[in-house]
Parts: C-alpha cells; sequence; structure tokens
C-alpha cells in the first residue's frame, strides 16, 4: 500500500505482533498503539487513525472472538488483511536461566500457543497480561532474574531481554491472520474476498439453506465462525468469509439471496 | 441420575459455577475438583474419577474452546448435559465498598460476562485467575478491603464474603451449558441429542456436501463449531450437535455418509 503517513492504530506495544504485521502490510504510516482492542475502534470512531490492524485468527489457536464481536458492534469496514508467522520465546533479563524463572508474564495466546512447552514447568506462576509485549516491557522494567516473557525475539531486542529458551511455539507452523479496518468500504478490482455476518430463524435446516446459496453460485466459502447472539440465548451469529469481488454477479446474486433470508445481514468488507 | 456414590469430577473448588451444575445434574456423589480442565481429563484416564462435569458453552459469551480441544484429544464419551443459570457478583470482605476497591480477582469469564459494569470503574486491576471460586477463596484469604472476586452468591457464602454489588453481569439472561463425560458410551432411550466431530477435505463445498447429510435426513442441526485442525495451519475440526438418538434409522445412515465422507470423524456421545 502507497500511503503518505496516514495514521495506523494497533493493540498492544512496540515489538508487539499487531506491530510486526502492521509494519509488513503499510509504509510511511504514523502509527498509535491502544490498550485494548475496544480502544482501537474507538480511536477509528474519533477520526484518531484512519485505519486499525487487528489480530482475526491463530493457526492453532483459532480465532480472536472479542475482535470478531467487535466487528458487529462497530460499523467500520475489512479493508485488507496480513498473515505473519508467530514465534514466541522465553525471555528475561541478561543471566537469567529456565531454572531461576519463577514467573513468566505474557498475553493468554502466549501461554496457550506454548502449552507444551510450559508444562514441564509447572511450579511457574503464569500472569496474564495484556499483550506480549507490554509483559516483555514489564519485564524490562523489574530487572529480575526470576520473572520472564513470553514475547516475540524483536521484544526481546526492543526492551533489551536475552532469550532465555527460543521457539517455545507448541506447533512451528504458527501463524496470525490480522484484518486491517477503516470507516468506509473500499473495493477495488484486486479484492478477492468478502466477509459477511448474518443471523438466522433458529429452525431445521436453516444454516444449510443459507449456505446453499453461495453453493449454488459456485462460491469457495473459507472460513465459518459462530458467536452467540447476545439479545437471544442460544441463538448464533454466522461469520462467513468466502472468495471472490462484490462486482461479480453470482457474489452480487447469491448475497442478495443471503440479505433476504437473513433475520440480521451486515457487510463486513471486501479487500 | 440414580447412583450409589460415583466419584464425579469437575475444574475449581466449592462454589464454582462447575460444583453447582454437578450438584443439580447428580446425587449421591463423591466430588473431587481439579486444578485446570485437562487434570479432570487425567482424572478419568486414571480410574480416579468415573464422570466429570465441564462447562461447554456460555450464552453470552460462546463455547469453551479449551474443553472443545480436549474432546478431540481424549477419547471419552459426553453421556449427559445439565444448564444454570449464571449470575455474576461483586463480593469482597466485610465493610469492603465498590469505592474501596483497588483489584478485582475471577475467571477471564467472570470479566467477559461483567465487562459493562467493569467498564465504569477502568481504574481497577483486573487480575484473572483459574476459576471464579477460587479467586473468592483467595480474596478471603488476603481479608483485604481493597481486593474483591467476581464470582457466585454461594461462593461469597462458602468463603465469608459480602456481596459489594449484585448481578452485575451484562446480559440478564446468562447461561452455562455443562457435559457430562465418561470412558463409555451410554445410550439409553431418553438419550435425544448426538455430538460429533469431523474435519473435511479443503475444496469447494465441502462443508455444504457435509450439512447435506443432516438436511436430507431430516436432522435438526443444534450447534456447529470450528476449531483449528492443529496439523495443518487454517483447516478446521467441527463439532456438530444434532437433535436425535443413534437408533434411530434416519441418524445411522447421516452418520454412515458423514463417516464415509470425512477426512476425520469421532462419535462424541448420545445423551
Amino acid at each position: 500500500m502507497d500511503n503518505d503517513y496516514i495514521r495506523v492504530g494497533y493493540q498492544g506495544d512496540i515489538g508487539s505482533f499487531s506491530e510486526e504485521a502492521m509494519n509488513k502490510y503499510f509504509n510511511h504510516i504514523e502509527s498509535r498503539s491502544y490498550k485494548n482492542f475496544e480502544d482501537v475502534f474507538n480511536a477509528i470512531d474519533r477520526g484518531e487513525i484512519e485505519y486499525a490492524i487487528l489480530p482475526i485468527e491463530n493457526s492453532s489457536t483459532g480465532s480472536i472472538r472479542t475482535v470478531y464481536d467487535l466487528l458487529n458492534k462497530y460499523d467500520f469496514y475489512i479493508v485488507g488483511q496480513e498473515c505473519i508467522k508467530i514465534e514466541q520465546h522465553l525471555i528475561g533479563v541478561a543471566g537469567s536461566t529456565i531454572y531461576d524463572i519463577e514467573e513468566i508474564y505474557s498475553h493468554s495466546q502466549g501461554f496457550e500457543q506454548s502449552s507444551g512447552f510450559l508444562k514441564k514447568y509447572n511450579h511457574i506462576k503464569l500472569i496474564p497480561y495484556l499483550n506480549t509485549a507490554i509483559s516483555a516491557k514489564y519485564v524490562s522494567s523489574l530487572q529480575d532474574i526470576k520473572k520472564a516473557a513470553i514475547a516475540s525475539k524483536r521484544a526481546a531486542e526492543v526492551y533489551g531481554l536475552e532469550v532465555i529458551k527460543e521457539k517455545i511455539n507448541d506447533i512451528a507452523d504458527n501463524y496470525t491472520k490480522f484484518i486491517i479496518i477503516g470507516k468506509n468500504i473500499e473495493i477495488s478490482k484486486k479484492c478477492n474476498q468478502v466477509s459477511i455476518l448474518f443471523s438466522i430463524e433458529h429452525k431445521v435446516g436453516s444454516l444449510y439453506d443459507m449456505l446453499k446459496n453461495f453453493e449454488e453460485h459456485n462460491i469457495n466459502m473459507i472460513k465459518i465462525e459462530s458467536r452467540p447472539d447476545k439479545s437471544t440465548p442460544w441463538e448464533y451469529l454466522f461469520y462467513v468469509d468466502f472468495e471472490g469481488n462484490l462486482e461479480e454477479i453470482n457474489i452480487k446474486k447469491a448475497l442478495g439471496l443471503v440479505k433476504e433470508k437473513s433475520r440480521y445481514y451486515k457487510l463486513l468488507g471486501c479487500y
């Protein structure tokens, strides 16, 4: 993307995986970090940033559900995506070894992705933090050989920490997909993926009837994710990603039918 | 269920929602509590308990994904289900008020379900704990008016705490479904729900083709949940719950087809 210092927001801090994905996707930006995912959405709303980058799914641990829920709560659009390889490392102050560590700080995803490694050291206390980079920053501020963080190699460099044990994630092929969101929909000829969300009547075959619209228009569904419809217990919102561009006739036809049959429908973007 | 002191395990401690669901479902049992969900699965494996009760889904926040992943990892069966209403309360030591509180301990679900309330007090530090009851027990041990827990009313009673603010969950109609698992499949005429999991070829229409088997046999799907297939990035395992009994002919036929078309298939239970 060619941009002249547009403002982009992310959750976390310098050295977070979101920042890494942002730097891979964008050039020439002014970046701003926020504490929580919802703070990032609010920043777009206030006009403080033009775009935001948010993790949407990890290949080992699954969807980032808070981000899915916020996509429904706020009326922004997905305008792009980025994917990066995630490597988690145990990092601490100079001289610290695995035998010194009594407490590890990280995002819950950092713990979840490294659960096999952590099981071998189950005397160590795990303290969940808002973000892997923020936990590295905190460990750096403590300067205590008994405290470590699980974060990226870049976080270790940024906060002057050393790698105690590298690549501790259970699954070597560990990736996170990020979405880029903005206030307006942006459709170009290069877009090849569409995201929508809908809710349906609670009756036999209604999800099947919805998916039939994609099948009959020869549309390749990439992902389906269900989230609770907070207005009614045990009813769901379905988030569907599929291949295609909103300008294609088969996509237009299928979405017309999906919209007609949904109780609630929202276009999340074409990118 | 009529049982003569069978041993049942749950995650948490006395006063947890799991314990409440267990006492609703079972009579005359010897109960054992465990620190983590996987400890509960291991306890069945070792023969330390005959059954376990585990939360599987909350109506506001969604599926308990760790339990879904463990259902795949271990070869146990779902033999029953229970549902209870969840009310979260802010509880603390006698004399403590909301204005005193500097730190709140709870399970991450306790925070997530009370996020609207917590937003009004965003100077308060939230400390995630393994379980709501364990956090109440911890707050009780501290005897500090600055520390509170989010947990059930019963947890307050059990650990000698007082309710500072009652019913702080965002959504009043807040329920959690629990499953009961055991080493063997148990099918009776009373069973009216079946759970399976499968993975499919990564190609156009394969999920639709799977769901068609249910539709064509007039089977009512209750829920579909996808989880990452840890062996291959961006491939999924689908967990499907539907109405019926394994002895019914249409169910037998549909499952025969699903099994045939799956790359991986597992029956999780009929209950």
